[in-house]
């Protein structure tokens, strides 16, 4: 076996979990999704799809429908990114280490923005490439902040690929259209590539039918830049394993050899479940959203009242992610959310699972289909500070 | 882009299904899967699943009630491969490609058995591995041999992987026991692994109900093996994107790393359709080996009857592997196979599409529910000879 592989961290979240495999009555916000199954009409239009027999290869690209519709979807969010631009992928991940693959050869190097879930830079790391990581910093209330002049310095012509997650997992911060602006025009020069991880865009709590500042707002079809989405967040459908990619003009025809090389296609009958994603869009994100920004305030209002916890009300994402100061032994999030899930049956995911930029701070998923969980579980955070 | 991507060669296959574009009675025999649908029992599961809600992650390596059949089923064919073995994975071809990224840096050395499909060659390559190609040669009847000392030769202690795909595609051709054991024994000595794509291992014409010889009949758990597997060919089910590969002990954990950060899992619903597929396997394959072993010689029969054609009945697989020596235009696979669409509707792969190797030959995938298709796509390859 490779050492690259065997340095890899594993799952620090997955840790927790299996902790708490003795109790059958943890309250588990760790994991990154809702627990409200995928709507209906999305499950209905797949297994009709398998009634009529659609169990064949398709294209690598995707189903030319499916492309046509998320290129409607693009254009209605950010203006028509044009012809040829999109691929259909197997999962946002996947979308990503696409993106890796055709870009990262072994020994270049890839900045990427931290905290940050960990498979953004894990897929660089088993491609062979030096990870640089500029760590967001958190201000005194907890909200996480951008050093854009430090990320700026550390982009020089020797990056090949600046990696950025905004909205961000875990800490809810995200990039604004001037810093958007101010990167493009620098990776410009440095002749540096954008991939950019914007799967929460529409998960965003500003003006309501607003979503999160995009680098394809600031583009052109030419740049330099490889937006990346999943159908699993703003559709909850993170079992169906379904993303897709805006690539630049020209670089479709590569896209499709190494879809072919590592998945071939996906299947016909989840691309269906995305196609009635997409047509319900409409109407079913912002109904999303608004219960979102519910969970959101219900549970920061909730941990606001708790004494001594340091934690930002998040404008995007799907997370809060707060810090105990003034107990240290929530300083080794790892030992804490192992000690919360045991003996409170409360299932936080450890800062430390996003980089040691994270260590100290817990994550907690807010994705709750009844709010009075996120309550149930402030009262056991409660619980287990009084100790 | 990288310039290790550009140079990845696109599909010759698909590239002669473009040239058919234009004609709507093309009788295809290009790629690789049956025109039959997955059966019902196969696809009720998934649906079931899609309704009872099953829309969420699951573990990395699989559902361990499937992890527990593949175990069985693998036991029934090799003996039991004892526990912690075995990961489910995305498709065939994603094993593939995690196996590669388990095992091979930027650099290293693979030596492929070649003509092969296109896609083994090509993960390594993306990974920034040196290819080594062996070639397999086809005796004067047409029947592809492997040269195992000169196999042997090119396998030294600077080779990371022996990657062979037997029962081959696009040959025919397989390993014996044998020629498996010589091979293990040596990578022993020289400490290289082999990754073995056994996907066409039931499809064996060979006597009645047995299967391939397999690498796993002549090794220890603790050798360098991994041997990759896929629902597409042996329970037709190519559009459903699910595999499992078979590791040596204690390399699980570090594959579950990989299938994270490459596919997360694969989805649940699609895990039950492959649960399903091998609950009915003791029936459904032998079934479906004696309809392709029908397929086989109605083919081949006829094709024999075509005068001028170099062609062996190949022993495993689904594909006949044809040559026109006497026709000069066939040396060009590829523009051959071209006119054979657009001029004669009769899609078959050109050889060249598995390497240099092929060149000159036609790949005929008789994979088909209605044996007559072949015998008209026969009378079409008859009208096109006699030009």
């Amino acid at each position: 076996m490779r050492k690259t592989i065997t340095r890899l961290p594993g799952s620090k979240i997955r840790e927790v979990a299996n902790a708490g495999l003795g109790r059958d009555d943890v309250l588990a916000f760790w994991f990154g999704e809702s627990d409200q199954v995928t709507p209906e009409p999305v499950r209905q239009a797949a297994a009709e799809s398998l009634a009529r027999g659609e169990t064949f290869y398709s294209h690598n690209l995707g189903l030319p429908e499916l492309r046509a519709a998320l290129r409607e979807y693009t254009a209605s969010l950010h203006g028509d990114p044009g012809d040829h631009r999109i691929a259909v992928t197997s999962s946002g991940v996947t979308a990503l280490m696409l993106a890796m693959q055709l870009l990262v050869d072994a020994g270049d190097e890839v900045v990427v923005v931290t905290p940050v879930w960990p498979n953004l830079p894990a897929q660089p790391a088993i491609l062979g490439a030096r990870v640089t990581r500029v760590a967001l910093q958190p201000d005194p209330a907890g909200l996480w902040r951008l050093d854009l002049e430090r990320l700026i310095a550390a982009i020089t012509p020797a990056t090949r690929v600046l990696l950025v997650n905004a909205p961000n997992n875990p800490s809810g911060w995200t990039l604004s259209r001037d810093e958007q602006q101010v990167l493009i025009e620098h990776c410009r020069r440095t002749g540096t590539w954008i991939v950019a991880d914007e799967v929460y865009e529409r998960l965003w709590f500003g003006a309501r039918g607003a979503c999160a500042p995009s680098f394809l707002d600031v583009s052109t079809p030419d740049d330099r830049l490889v937006v990346v989405h999943s159908f699993s967040k703003s559709f909850l459908m993170t079992g169906w394993r379904l993303g897709w990619l805006v690539l630049p003009r020209g670089h479709l025809d590569a896209m499709a050899k190494l879809i072919e090389f590592n998945s071939s296609c996906a299947p016909v009958f989840v691309q269906r479940g995305g196609l009635a994603a997409l047509h319900g869009a409409a109407a079913s994100v912002p109904v999303l959203v608004e219960h979102l920004r519910g969970c959101r305030d219900t549970l920061c209002n909730a941990l606001a009242a708790l004494p001594g916890l340091r934690l930002a009300v998040p404008p995007g994402g799907m997370y809060a992610f707060l810090q105990v100061p003034g107990l240290p032994e929530a300083a080794d999030s790892l030992a804490f959310a192992k000690r919360l899930v045991t003996e409170h049956g409360l299932g936080l995911a450890p800062g430390a699972a996003f980089g040691e930029e994270g260590e100290g701070w817990l994550r907690w998923c807010f994705a709750s289909r009844d709010p009075a969980r996120l309550l149930q579980g402030v009262e056991r955070l409660s619980g287990a500070l009084r100790l």
